[in-house]
């Protein structure tokens, strides 16, 4: 890896701090509840305590959804139902505050940022006289990846950096938590091929109904992630290779944007399979980025639960969600908050005057 | 049932109102998203819609946790870890704003009411000097549920009452939304033996670890369930003659609480175990009740899965929680919000210029 940038994020990310977590875990021993009886709760706030270096962590009010959009070649295959203008049509939704990801951004105290990294000519033409969308194409979408690379290395790279960036910006202001959002028709086919290269799964494993397909559909779908695995491609052990070779322009932003995140020691909440596949290709450029991710729902694309599984992430929601947008990952914002909120203002037993209970069941 | 404001609260309830969830489920559809890929959130929009009768329903911005206290005679027989002072001291945590569930319901912008219906003396009197509680005691503590009925049916309808006055005014106060919270130690054998009544279950598929007990005392546990489903009780036709042979006040205060909401169109969000049991004897007494019940999470005590099956009440959260004080609904509390803002801001594929997908999928 040659990017300075990319390579400077990767060295500044480090593990959870160990004194920080078992800090953590036992000051929520002390806490006035049953040990334990906060689940995964618990789990969340020691980890959140481990990124932040401090108990307790910090409570992240402060929060931002990034909606990173790109458009994808593959879509010529006709795996979706709907037409390539709708990721323009939706951005156009999501700056005039239109959209879901806006009404849960809003209900959860969160402000979107929308970032064009990769949108074709057409989807750019369509939100050209908007204002507020951030600028930073790299790419007018990607190749088709069941005929060839969907991008160059560099181009990856490049995208990879357009996340860093703006990971940076909004930590910079002030944002104590980060969201990942995607908008790109089509993006759930390439979800499915990076799952399956990274995951050693076959096409048939991997791929979903995305925003919901008909049988015939999800067959043909599942032969074009078939025929981009099939044909002479990237390395798997080559992450940025891989990248190139079968993702979207969203998903190297997304990778960038939880690097850079991790580097600063900020945690990131995940959407569904695109961040999901992305977070795969983050892991293995520095496995040590899992610091910072939180899983914010298990989303119905069976894509997505193979990455959870090989990224070892327990998410917070399932509610048969299968929009995109950033919209599973901030509902959960209110339960990260909250794991925080329980390690920094909950009584323990000596303050409050509560009785522990008998020796008989502790620890 | 004899008793007039029990009588009037149950025939006030009525089913869901079947054209605004109609005009719910078909507004969904006309929203700028694939049809369907808000699942849960969908469904939950449909019922608020139906509870409201209207299209939008109101966001449930003002929200109240009602904690119902009781102590349990069932204590004596060795059922928990915890000594019954800290019924009496966790409402002092409460009432002093230190207690998880204050520092849930902070974070979800909700009220915290605390509720003595059945606290013993012992307990009551270490929260005697302490402002703020609502002291509405019916009963110094049930009796042993092992050896005798814990109640005597007036009891029980005097709980019930309480419960329902309590709704009444927060709701009469402006609460949008009410949450269910208990505190009393030993309440999770209550709540097994009034589910394993009330479902047909064994002592043995019902009775779990409470908020964390050895396998000695589990099994120690399960035999006094069995103990109190064995000795000749009450008919399990007759929901109040139930309530009182094996349930607690706060139990009988939940039921009332959850009829009440009901006949106001209010909708109530369910926490673990001891509402899921209450809510078995709330349909009992009127089916119609569910249309106002939401399960806020899945508790890990087997009871309350038996119970969330019985009602066909899917939870919205799975964290492995299990420390009541109505804090597994309170976080859910933000995603009930989210159900109902997006019927009401999201826009539609008209307003917003969305090309909706091809025909192949409609539907």
């Amino acid at each position: 890896m040659t990017d300075a940038t990319l390579r400077q994020t990767i060295e500044a990310i480090v593990d959870l701090d160990a004194s920080a977590t078992a800090a953590a875990r036992s000051h929520q021993d002390r806490l006035t509840k049953p040990r334990g009886s906060l689940g995964q709760l618990e789990d969340l706030s020691v980890q959140l305590a481990g990124l932040a270096g401090s108990v307790p962590p910090p409570i992240p009010t402060k929060a931002a959804v990034a909606v990173f959009v790109g458009d994808h070649g593959v879509h010529a295959q006709e795996v979706s139902p709907w037409p390539q203008e709708v990721t323009g049509q939706m951005v156009a939704n999501f700056l005039t505050g239109g959209a879901v990801i806006n009404v849960l951004a809003r209900q959860a105290g969160a402000e979107v940022v929308v970032v064009d990294v990769g949108m074709s000519d057409d989807a750019a033409a369509i939100v050209a006289d908007i204002p507020g969308l951030s600028r930073r194409n790299v790419r007018r979408g990607t190749a088709d990846l069941s005929a060839g690379p969907a991008m160059t290395v560099d181009e990856a790279t490049e995208a990879l950096k357009v996340g860093i960036a703006t990971a940076h910006e909004l930590i910079d202001a002030g944002n104590q938590i980060l969201v990942t959002g995607d908008m790109g028709i089509a993006n759930t086919t390439a979800s499915a091929a990076l799952v399956a290269k990274l995951t050693g799964s076959s096409a048939e494993e991997v791929t979903g109904r995305g925003t919901g397909i008909s049988d015939d559909m999800h067959a043909h779908k599942t032969t074009i992630v078939a025929k981009a695995l099939e044909r002479q491609g990237s390395d798997r052990a080559d992450a940025l290779a891989v990248l190139a070779d079968l993702g979207g322009m969203e998903h190297a932003a997304l990778a960038g944007f939880m690097l850079a995140a991790a580097a600063r020691r900020v945690p990131v909440i995940l959407d569904g399979v695109i961040a999901c596949s992305a977070a795969l290709v983050a892991q293995a450029l520095e496995p040590k980025v899992l610091s910072a991710l939180i899983a914010g729902h298990q989303s119905v694309e069976p894509a997505a639960l193979r990455a959870l599984e090989s990224l070892g992430l327990r998410p917070l929601l399932n509610l048969d969600l299968r929009l995109g947008e950033g919209s599973g990952a901030a509902l959960a914002l209110p339960i990260v908050r909250v794991a925080a909120a329980v390690l920094a203002e909950v009584a323990t037993f000596d303050s409050a005057g509560v009785t522990d209970k008998h020796e008989e069941n502790i620890g």
